[in-house]
């Protein structure tokens, strides 16, 4: 019986988790801890139907809310952000760490600090906070698993093969809905055009890093974190129809990838029952329904994100938590009508060449740079009224 | 240091296999035998340069010329199939199972007697005599490595991953030359059409079983046998591109695939290094430039041949051995303008219908019933003029 902790169960992945929880075979899990950011209703079925030793729900004004939904249970409760650090830290094998955003770093790594497997969701804790989890894994001798399509893809195609054979990685993107426009078009795509991704379904925030490639740029600093690669090894193919997500290439010319139908169940259920498989009842990718599979070169004047991901990556230090917090700020004021599509990308070129390579010694400076990121894109960003191509 | 013998180091996958060697850092090989068919200059320049224990010719007549070829070189040389049987049962690491057609039975099935890893190239050895040989690698505990493309990659992308999780396994196939053609175009074709394949440049005899597409009836035998499944999860895609040899899903929905530019040189250095990866200086995939990757249904209609040998799969005994036999005459016939393009599939099914399930003891009753479907294919040919069609 393997005991898991899910941070963030009633998110996207955590729900996804869940679901295979519910599939697997009586006693093949036990649950050490569940929490959510506020969905208490969710969070309290959840507790009942898996009964673990503690739930907690991150928003502190919800802890009343949690305790009565649990009432008569037996079930322990918490709220708020010690609450959070403690199931984390409680004895577990396998965390899933799917806290979205900056509110999942300290949990993140209070779960590598038990020094077991931990599944990573969460984005910000390699993109923003790389150098310091991985400081934290090397310490405790946690393993890290990754979620993310892409990554796992990676992982599960280096896994039984010397790593030190590995040539290069190939990420796919698929190229986002703004794949085809031409300049004139990018300059006025609208939210509405970009949030409406061709394969995957998912939140605005990460439909619009896909639409200007900010996404893939993210993903080969992830990918550069993980696997200990520079970025002149992670190679960036656009892939429409989604089903390979991941290639490594190695010394002898084979290529080993995984592909998949683009449904978030299978990253995870590898990850759950890593390093064996369990069944999932996710559907099958259909090559011949696909009929064809395209690859073409990414166009980094187009999509300069990708780019700007790759020089962050490079000049190290503070720059990719200072490029995420940028984006996150360019994003939600594209979403808002105060910046067009391309300005995404300018904005987060501009609080680069501001802001320069700060070093990032532990989380503290890490989040201190990361508000002070926020801080200098928000007063950036162009006065609080529609764009008038927007 | 890694000691090998390449039995048939002068054919296609020898000579692959040598310029391998050749590329290795000094001191990562040593040879311990190397044996030719007939072929006794090009063997005594690589005893010349290799410096093996035993040199041998399998052509006894051949023996003279290369004792004169070595004289001088101190090197001990052999003629004849009980020197070809010494030469395979020289201690060794690894061999390399190479020399074509039913000649390497007897040699093969030494090499695996010795208990140590041997890269398989000759298809009857599990076609013909699969399960014999499988008896041969558990009797002494050897480790046979495939060296098929399409195998190897099946090999590659199961590597790390647990057995019992897989759900099935697809071969690619190019679909020949014909792939594309009518009924009446199928009647009609010629020899010259038919060994020009579109991707790998090969023999006569595969590259008619290419167009035929027994090629990969046989490789769904090998593969069966091999990797222990059913015919039913043992899935055939064509795929023009060639550049997806194999595939592997698991029960959790993820597929593991082998991709490679079309060089034989890439499964042996798998085979060679393996369980480590080796560099081997062989053209890399350049899916950008490739840019569509295609995968079809195969048309069993059209082609029978691939349910032919999933026949003679699923009722055992020695119909493998049959099939492979007839297949053999009639491709011979086909190519001397004995036989139509359609009449290979009809006068396998008709040797097969004939000749029913005879059990396979041992591989002197694989050889007697080889002789004997020969026989019987030869008898069965129309007589010996060209075909008005052709």
């Amino acid at each position: 019986m393997r005991r898991i902790t899910i941070l963030g169960a009633t998110g996207s992945v955590g729900r996804s988790t869940i679901a295979l929880l519910e599939a697997a075979p009586e006693g093949a899990f036990a649950v050490a801890a569940l929490t959510a950011h506020r969905d208490v209703a969710a969070l309290a079925a959840l507790a009942r139907r898996f009964r673990p030793d503690l739930t907690v729900v991150a928003d502190a004004a919800e802890g009343m809310a949690l305790r009565e939904a649990l009432a008569g249970t037996g079930l322990r409760s918490g709220a708020g952000e010690a609450a959070l650090l403690e199931a984390a830290s409680l004895p577990t094998d396998w965390t899933m760490a799917a806290i979205v955003g900056a509110a999942g770093l300290r949990p993140t790594l209070a779960a590598l600090a038990q020094g077991k497997t931990v599944a990573l969701a969460n984005k910000e804790a390699l993109v923003s906070a790389g150098e310091v989890m991985l400081a934290a894994a090397r310490a405790s001798g946690a393993r890290l698993l990754p979620v993310d399509s892409e990554h796992n893809a990676i992982f599960q195609a280096m896994q039984g093969h010397p790593a030190d054979a590995v040539e290069k990685i190939i990420l796919t993107a698929s190229g986002g809905p703004c794949r085809l426009m031409t300049d004139e078009q990018l300059a006025a795509v609208t939210p509405a055009q970009a949030v409406r991704h061709p394969v995957w379904s998912m939140g605005a925030k990460i439909s619009v890093d896909s639409a200007t490639m900010m996404n893939k740029g993210l993903e080969v600093i992830e990918a550069a974190r993980l696997f200990g690669l520079d970025s002149d090894r992670i190679e960036v193919l656009v892939h429409p129809q989604s089903a390979v997500h991941g290639l490594v290439q190695f010394s002898d010319g084979s290529i080993l990838a995984q592909l998949g139908a683009p449904d978030m169940r299978t990253p995870i259920a590898h990850c759950l029952a890593w390093p064996d498989r369990m069944a999932a009842a996710v559907p099958r990718l259909d090559l011949a329904a696909l009929a064809r599979l395209e690859f073409f070169t990414p166009d980094t004047k187009r999509f300069p994100a990708l780019h700007l991901a790759r020089e962050a990556l490079r000049v190290g230090a503070g720059a990719p938590t200072i490029l995420n917090a940028a984006n996150e700020v360019a994003v939600a004021a594209f979403l808002a009508g105060r910046l067009g599509f391309l300005g995404i990308a300018e904005l987060v070129e501009r609080i680069l060449d501001r802001m320069g390579t700060p070093p990032v010694v532990d989380l503290d400076a890490v989040l201190a740079l990361d508000t002070q990121a926020r801080r200098l894109a928000t007063a950036a960003l162009p006065a609080a009224q529609p764009l008038a191509a927007v």
